[in-house]
């Protein structure tokens, strides 16, 4: 068989399947350094992309076309490859347990195509075992070859953080790791030539697993006890804003404010480390806990929004009410899994209307999305009531003036971002 | 009446309530600028300071016999002052809500002393909200004084970390707060003259009790998380160690380590919050399963490690133990609520001999403990098994060789605290 040796030759080819925020800057880096190819499912993306149209808004027109990579969505491209890299979504299903769905898909696919001597690298966050005990049968069934023996398997956990220029690909440090020792250092070799940051080696692909997912873990729980925080403080009359910034000036007091968790990532990976968990006899009442509070803040917010828009408008089914913001997160557009959606929802059932103004998401995007009705620009003195949901630098520039002449005489604000000045607003999270 | 006023004369008098660790400092800090007694009720500790003895271990005796300051227990000797600081210990009681009895029986005295024109400024822990409802009234009523009219209240967080050299009290930001204007004025410049670092002036008293019982809160929760992760990885057979490295790799994830939270502060102030959050009808779930996680290290360290004794030692009921640290800290001779102590007892229902021994802490102080077998140095070539409780230097110097020849042949160590190499230990949390 063809054994892969180091250096590494710029003649390496090598696959990358699925092209969202992990798998495009991946397969983009690469390309510079040897021969790639760049696969999705969705030909819609893989069209967009060859005409140097990118919706996740990470490359630029001229970036994609002057890159040597090839973009394929036809999966009889995809063979005769040295390495293939697997970064397909890993969401949590209705009853919040890991689908991996689109993992096992995807190393079938591999598993049809693949060849002696290949390494098949995962980066899609999952479980610590998930790739051994999972994906690995997969590939062994759909290949007819044998791990360690005829191929190699590599983890190496993404940690993209979408439309964030500070820290990308080249400058975060990577976790790797090999199914023995000759995979970890061909996997930490083939890292290391295109992360500048650097690569940690770590000696299991579980314990690369485990790091991932506790990372996510982590910061959902802070956030969770922030909303915590946040619940009792309204209780107390106190404003949340002025005590974290009090907390904030000790040394060690950690920054994060309260808010929907909403997104692919933060909300759903504690899922996978808790399905785990409970697979051997440990429930996770700390991560569940922290899961708990961050999507009860759907109903917080609603609560607390509609207690103080009865005092001004009634009756509340009369009521009109405008959200600014709906991507799950600030200046990306990005609606996936945003938690704004069930706030509208939720809203909609006890008051007259419920617009979202939005201008960052794709209005294709948008038009796809049932049971909301999105606005292309607000309403002058016509609203009861507004929620400034999501923190787009957009909103900011509007101003709190041009935000509130959206609003009837004596309407409300709530800012939930702290984005406004704390005294023109009516409510504060 | 006499009103202070701005710059503070160097004639002002300060009588700091409750010399631990908080209040010492404190009033030595006082006594470089102004007038300042240190009261405390025991008159061993103050006797003790009078010598140039700390048992804090925070002032060196020429520290102390070098200042200008005064001690005293005698409770008649606290009149005449301008400030009254109270820094005595909020605890919790054995149902785990907070004990006030110490805050309300200092401000009973100082209520007893208060002149008009006076400063009562709080700094022990409590929760927002417990100032003016509950020592503002013991010190109208012990006083016949109103405040605001006759005297005035701050509250200044502690913000003391025992046996930290690098963040001492002058180089710490100190969160601030008064009664009124005025009175947030001359608290304010009554702790600037004193921190390098500066103040942080925030806009009543509720909001600085609020900003401090959320720190330790926070912190507590971080250490459960960690803790949690150590026990969902126990049962994958994954070291803890490898995985936080490999996840410390990542910009913002958070460094803590798994371990037994004891002490006066990061296990006890959480309660404070809970206990007002529940008054006002809040149950603080994310909290709480910290709390309840941490509080079950304890069993969580005691099985992990007696199951694996087990396989060494049998029957377990004659097996011998050495337990190495017994402080709630490294490098620090404070065993107050220790959870140690806890493992210890455990432990002792269930082998034959539970031995403790720790270097730094006091002898004196470990003579009053029941049921604590403290040893003044390990046997050889004894024990079935060692824990490493407590990351005194003094263990590491000791090394793991020397550590490993108190247990007899095939005896087993459990390293708590990272200390030692892993492949030289058994177990690690």
């Amino acid at each position: 068989m063809d054994i892969i040796t180091l250096p590494l030759s710029s003649k390496v080819k090598i696959v990358v399947i699925g092209l969202g925020y992990v798998g495009l800057p991946l397969a983009m880096a690469f390309a510079k350094k040897f021969r790639a190819l760049g696969y999705d499912i969705s030909s819609q993306r893989v069209d967009d992309l060859k005409q140097g149209i990118d919706a996740t808004n990470e490359f630029s027109a001229s970036e994609l076309k002057l890159s040597d990579i090839e973009f394929s969505s036809n999966s009889k491209e995809i063979s005769n490859a040295d390495f293939y890299i697997i970064s397909v979504p890993t969401p949590v299903d209705k009853d919040l347990e890991p689908d991996m769905s689109m993992l096992i898909s995807a190393s079938e696919l591999v598993g049809q195509n693949l060849r002696e001597g290949n390494f098949v690298i995962y980066e899609s966050t999952v479980y610590p075992g998930a790739t051994e005990e999972v994906c690995l049968p997969v590939l062994e069934k759909y290949s007819g070859l044998k791990l360690n023996e005829d191929f190699f398997l590599g983890y190496s956990p993404e940690r993209i953080n979408p439309s964030d220029k500070l820290h990308q690909l080249d400058s975060i440090i990577k976790v790797v790791s090999g199914s023995n020792e000759y995979a970890s250092k061909i996997v930490d070799a083939l890292y290391s030539s295109i992360i500048s940051a650097g690569t940690h080696l770590v000696n299991s692909i579980r314990v690369a697993e485990a790091a991932k997912v506790i990372e996510n873990t982590q910061r959902d729980l802070n956030i969770a006890l922030i909303n915590e925080f946040a619940q009792i403080f309204s209780k107390l009359d106190l404003d949340t804003e002025d005590v974290l910034k009090a907390a904030e000036t000790k040394w060690n007091f950690l920054s994060f404010r309260p808010g929907l968790v909403g997104g692919h990532c933060i909300g759903v990976d504690p899922y996978y480390l808790t399905y785990k968990s409970q697979q051997v006899g440990h429930n996770p009442q700390v991560i569940l806990s922290g899961r708990e509070i961050n999507d009860g803040m759907v109903g917080f917010i609603s609560d607390t929004f509609l207690s103080k828009l009865k005092k001004i408008s009634s009756p509340l089914n009369q009521a009109k009410v405008l959200i600014l913001g709906y991507s799950f997160k600030e200046n990306c557009n990005d609606i996936r899994n945003t938690k704004v959606h069930n706030l509208a929802l939720d809203l909609k059932k006890k008051v007259k209307e419920v617009a979202v103004y939005d201008p960052v998401i794709d209005e294709l995007e948008a038009s796809r999305v049932n049971d909301i009705d999105f606005i292309s620009s607000p309403e002058h003195s016509y609203y009861d009531g507004i929620i400034l949901a999501v923190a787009h630098n957009h909103f900011k520039e509007l101003g709190v003036d041009r935000i509130r002449s959206f609003c009837k005489e004596g309407g409300i604000i709530y800012d939930l971002k702290y984005l406004l000045p704390a005294d023109k607003v009516d409510l504060r999270l």
